[in-house]
Formats: C-alpha cells, structure tokens, sequence
C-alpha cells in the first residue's frame, strides 16, 4: 500500500505545548532551514484566524524561524488568488492550526489552492497539522461523533479528507476527550484501514519515503488494527446499539517509539533518520 | 491526482437488465477470454448469497464464459482460506453483486483475502460492481443516506471504502430514487471529491491508465463538480436543515459519452480504446 505523495507531515493531537519546552512545535520549526525557509501558518481551520495566525507566527519566530506568512480565506473565491498560490509554492512548510476541519475541506477543497498545496507536498513541501489540523490528513476524515461513549454502530460523521496520509483514520484529542470508542466503532466498518488516536501534546512525524513515523511529545498514540477481527455485530444490529468487536489489536506507543506502516508493527526504537 | 492502482473498472448503478440485450453485463463477460479466463462472481455484500450467486453464474454462462466461481464468506476469519485466495489470484474479473456495502468492507476489509484483492488489481484484474458493489469502489463510500430529499448537512452515513477510484464519491440507482439531494450534500463538505451518480442499468467503463471513463447502458450518469462552489452555506448551518449551494457544475452524461478524469472534462465521443 502506498502512503501517498511525498511530503513529511507531522500530525499533532492537538492541544501542544506554547510555553514550556515546546517539544513539538520546536520539531516542527526544525523540518525546515529557519533562515531562508518560509513557513506558512493556515487558520483555515478557525473562526479566530487572526488572532490565533498572530499567537503561531509568534510563537515560531521564539522558535527561530524568520520567514512566515498567515494563510486564512473566508470564501471559495479567494482560493485562486494568484498571491495566495505563489505563497504556497515559495514556502517549505504548511501548519494547520486547530478549529474545525469541516472548515478546511468545504473551504478549499477542489479550488487552486487545494490543487497548489498537492503540488506542494507531491515536491517535498511538509504538512504539520494539529487538532482538526490533524484530522483533515486522512483519506475519510472524522467530522464530528460522541466523546466519552462506548464503541456503537454509525454514531461518527465522517466525509472525504485531503488524504495526504492513506489507509488511515486519524483521531485527535484522544485520551483528553476518550475517543477509543468512537474510533473502534470507525476502524469496525473498514478495517483495511488503520486506526491512530494521538493524545494531547502528542504527535507522529511521518517519514512516507520510508513508510514509518515516530512519536513525540508528553502522550501517547493509539494505533487500532482491525485486519483480525474475527467477530464484529456490526452488521447484525441497529444503529447506536453498542458494538461487540472480537480481537481487535491495539498498540499504545509513547515518545521515541516508532511505527512501521508497511508492516503495520511497532517498533521500540526511534529509526536512525 | 492518481486514480489509484491499475486495473480497470465497471461500476454499475444496480437493477442491470438481465433478460432482454443484457449490455452491460455483456460488456463485462467481454472485457475477459470466455473460454480461458476465470470469473469470480462475489456475493459478499448479499444476504442472499448462494440464489445470487446462481442466478449470475447462469447468467455469465449463457453469455459465454466457460470458468466461473462463486466467492462468499459469511465470518472474517473464513478470509485467509489458502482455497480462496488461490481462487482470486488465478482469476482475471471480479465481479461484486449488490446487497449492503458494509457488508463487504466489515467482513473483507483489512483480510488476507482482501490484500489478495489488491494484489489482483495491481496486477490488471479487473473489478466490475453493480449497486452495493458501485459503492465500494469509492475511497470515502456513502453506506446510507435518505434517498428523495433536498441536499442537507451532515444527514449521510459514511465510511472508508476500498478505493480501487480514487478521487470520487460514487452513487448508485440515482435517478430510481432521488438521491441528488444526497450527493450534492457530500460533496459540499469536501469539493475536491468527484460525485458520481450512476442510473439503474447504466455503468461506467473505467480505463485508469488512459484517464478516463465511457458511459454503457440505458440511463445517465452525473458528475458533481463542485470545485467551483462560490458559496456553500454549510458552515454557518445546523445539520439537517437544507443546504445553498452556489455554482455548482453538473454534467449528465449518456451512452457513448466519456469523461476525462485528468482534466474533468465530459467528452461527446466515445474514445478509441
């Protein structure tokens, strides 16, 4: 299976550190060359897009890093302005701020800025994203479903993501909102694709060339495996009824712990990069 | 933007005629050697596997093919049978029955029998599906939706599909039973996604290497552009209330008709394959 187009991405729970040692966001300004590289923070996400555009900007330049840019649209037809576009072409490195990521989809999905950030990312350009951020990376991506609930039958919205991370589904916040529920009952319906729930102040850096990511951050990440399930009630029950899901495997992996998304193992050892 | 692995694809919008020219199931039995190849007939999706399956072996008989198999399995741990997986890799077309979509991907999905699938596409077998078997095709699949309502949010039941079309949203017995409404809605939440609304007795003929598919069969196909979307109200909506959409593209699509999938674009001819 493939991973998808080449870019790394770092896929962040949510919720990470901005003033202590700011681990994650720290690895983050350090995909890229601080003094001749241009980051581009994305609100897209947000209702607050400026304010919370001016807290990352100046967060990353503490961080070091001199060159960065805000993209924020509120309509479609700002998608094809040809400032925006060559924005996205000149920088290495795009983070996606929290807020909803229905936003980013219905937003930008399918205009020039979609096809832009692809084009982007298929040259080597890094996604980073955090909360909704995170989510949008899958090919389905989950919209919204109960926290704090049992794993039940199609109680989850979902709709198509940017997929710029295949053959996964993405959930953040996991712990802090206890989402194993709602991801168990998402991994049951297609169990060819893989669960990840990545908690707070928690993320996975992908290496897609080499098919792995390694976890960082004070959390752990959450890794569902479907593929042997030998009974689920899924198909014998309504839905909200409470589901019954023999064998699922789950890892629990924690800082410096790695994934191998080929084999779909986990491996004790950060890889040598 | 890759239409994913190789092989070809027929998706059918369900009810295909099976007693009077029967074209559609032709052009399947056609796209095989009837006297060499083997077929395998999946009744995954249905309840009533063992009629359905016999129903359509005859039918593929009388159109000529010589070798046909019936593939069933009713628990996922009947899929790592050696039996079965030989069956897939010997064949050249799999053809999926209708019945319920989440059948197929909760039972199938993330099996040795289904990687055996994947396997068997990369390496040019092809995949025909009609109706519940349409479905699966897509990456994000529609598992229900109400048919004959006006376009809402957030009122469609989806999961991940198996995805041998990338880059699309399939429907299936469209104009039968209304679901306009349903695709529109879809795609709003992410536009970069296709929408394909396929009629009863109506079929794509999907060539992935040349990007691009033809149109066979009695009815129409719609395609749901919605890149160009200048407003959605989805955002600023509670969910089940109706949706504005502003300027989406729409094409319908007859026999004969083609559609590039590079360029989005419906082409009058029939290509030269």
């Amino acid at each position: 299976m493939s991973y998808g187009i080449k870019g790394e991405l770092i896929i962040i729970g949510g919720a990470e550190d901005k003033s202590g040692s700011r681990e994650i966001l720290r690895r983050v300004s350090n995909m890229i060359d601080k003094e001749r590289d241009t980051m581009i923070v994305s609100t897209l996400a947000s209702d607050l897009g400026k304010e919370i555009g001016y807290d990352y900007k100046n967060l990353f330049h503490e961080l070091g890093v001199k060159n960065i840019e805000i993209l924020d649209v509120s309509s479609r037809d700002q998608c094809d302005d040809q400032d925006l576009l060559d924005m996205v072409k000149k920088s290495s490195l795009i983070f996606f701020t929290g807020g909803n990521q229905l936003k980013i989809t219905s937003l930008v999905g399918g205009t020039p800025l979609y096809e832009e950030m692809r084009r982007f990312h298929d040259n080597g350009g890094i996604f980073a994203g955090t909360s909704a951020g995170a989510s949008v990376m899958s090919e389905t991506m989950i919209v919204r479903g109960p926290d704090e609930e049992s794993p039940r039958k199609n109680n989850l919205s979902k709709c198509p993501g940017f997929g710029f991370m295949q053959g996964v589904m993405i959930d953040q916040h996991f712990a802090q909102r206890g989402r194993i529920g709602r991801l168990l009952g998402a991994i049951a319906e297609n169990p060819s694709v893989l669960g990840i729930g990545i908690d707070e102040d928690t993320a996975i850096v992908v290496n897609k060339k080499e098919g792995y990511f390694s976890v960082i951050g004070s959390g752990a990440v959450y890794i569902i495996d479907g593929r042997y399930l030998t009974y689920s009630s899924l198909l014998e029950q309504e839905n909200e009824v409470p589901l019954s899901l023999f064998n699922v495997k789950m890892h629990v992996l924690k800082s410096g712990n790695c994934f191998d998304l080929n084999k779909k193992q986990p491996l004790e050892e950060e890889r040598v990069k």
